[in-house]
């Protein structure tokens, strides 16, 4: 055990858990942003991009740690090269895509510093779907189609398996209401069959949000009869989410988007 | 009408609507802040604090508009003071608690703007869900506890009876997963009850936060038996959301909160 070969007296680094947002380095918070431009040591994963990880100071140490979440659910979550500089006295900025308390194991690694006497610090950050959502102009709620929004996931430590996952989604997700799939791509054409089984109409409007907030961020419209095969034709990207519900039909453009963006944009580099 | 008073290509405003997190100006997105910093006229709403407010430049016109979020179901959505600066060729900058995209009407406010050609930008703000999560150390999903979270709320337009609300809490909230109630304190007696009816265990944890990531926040831990009267007894200030889930009892807290606020902190005004 770790714990057993450092004094219980021995001076802790700090560590700060930050949800890095879905993408476009601009939707950092702003300290997120503060801790990141100061940080020593950036532990970061596959979802966070070279342009974030570009804003740590030159001469930071950068790791990278483990693999997309939700890929190994069996893995401790606390990854020990951050544990070990943290039981040395150093401070560390675990980087996470998103936002680390929804699908992100922020509750769990903050769970195991508690547990080592490390101090720690939880950041917020913007969960994937609520970039999606902002991006492609499509309401979570509405006051006219949906009073909630459920983010579910697939996978559950000890339910790899998709039959499991077909199985609790009833559960976990209601029959009315938005629902936004993170990770849901490769069941899609299960979830989509559950959900129409659980009693939504097969007309359910339902898309997928590619990428979202990244340049190359794209979007595919259908319904829930459809979607999978619209998909599988698009040969979308990960990182991806699928929305679901009567708010997707609410799709709002800017009548002049490109106009829009352009001014504030070109403000970055100034 | 207004849109039969202007003529069809008459110049118009730009409008951003964007999200500004739960509380702390802090976690303002860096866009966010960038358009709030440059703006010539801000409208905001009550959810959004001085703190804040105070960011837009000095000379900005500054536009209460209207009261929070749910009160005044049936009420347009943009507001006319917005529309008519934006029909008049000018700027502004909506600016709203939260996230634009969850319980902020940002998808009615843009569909609207769209119908009148007025372009605009949505920008996605840390929902007082996140917020909370990560300042209370409450995960909202966990690989052992949780794999879904529902954002409800007690108000639908048409549905504004308390008794409405009870009835169909049951179709937007699953059976499992972790539950967030927003603008959930007037109506907790009545929801903790339902949703004990539809099948969960009135030990199961619940806590309200008020005032998420304010420096007067806030946190009641009970369970769904005993949350209502603990929080009447607690006279908490709004705004405050309601956690329900396994989720509660993993809360945890860093062994040195204290030491670690503090450098960041101060460098705030740095």
């Amino acid at each position: 055990m770790i714990d057993g070969t450092i004094a219980r007296d021995a001076p802790r680094g700090r560590v700060w858990l930050v949800g890095a947002g879905p993408g476009d380095p601009e939707l950092l918070t702003l300290r997120a942003h503060r801790i990141l431009t100061s940080a020593r040591i950036v532990a970061y994963d596959e979802l966070v991009g070279p342009e974030i990880l570009a804003l740590a100071p030159a001469g930071a140490e950068r790791i990278a740690v483990g693999r997309r979440r939700g890929t190994c659910p069996n893995a401790p979550s606390i990854h020990p090269a951050v544990l070990e500089r943290a039981l040395a006295g150093l401070d560390v900025v675990r980087l996470k895509g998103g936002d680390p308390m929804i699908f992100g194991r922020g509750g769990e690694e903050a769970a195991e510093l508690a547990a080592l006497r490390v101090p720690f610090e939880i950041v917020p950050g913007i969960s994937a779907a609520l970039g999606a959502a902002s991006r492609a102009g499509i309401p979570l709620t509405h006051r006219d189609a949906s009073s909630s929004v459920t983010f579910a996931t697939a996978h559950l430590r000890g339910q790899e398996g998709a039959g499991a996952t077909v199985e609790s989604l009833a559960r976990r997700v209601p029959p009315e209401g938005t629902v936004v799939l993170y990770m849901g791509i490769s069941t899609l054409r299960e979830t989509a069959r559950r959900l129409v089984e659980d009693g939504r109409s097969p007309r359910t409007p339902a898309c997928v949000v590619s990428r979202a907030t990244l340049p190359d961020e794209r979007v595919v419209v259908a319904d829930l009869a459809t979607i999978a095969d619209a998909v599988a034709r698009a040969e979308l990207p990960t990182p991806a989410l699928v929305i679901v519900g009567g708010v997707v039909a609410r799709r709002v453009a800017s009548p002049a988007e490109a106009v829009l963006g352009a001014p504030l944009r070109e403000a970055r580099g100034a």
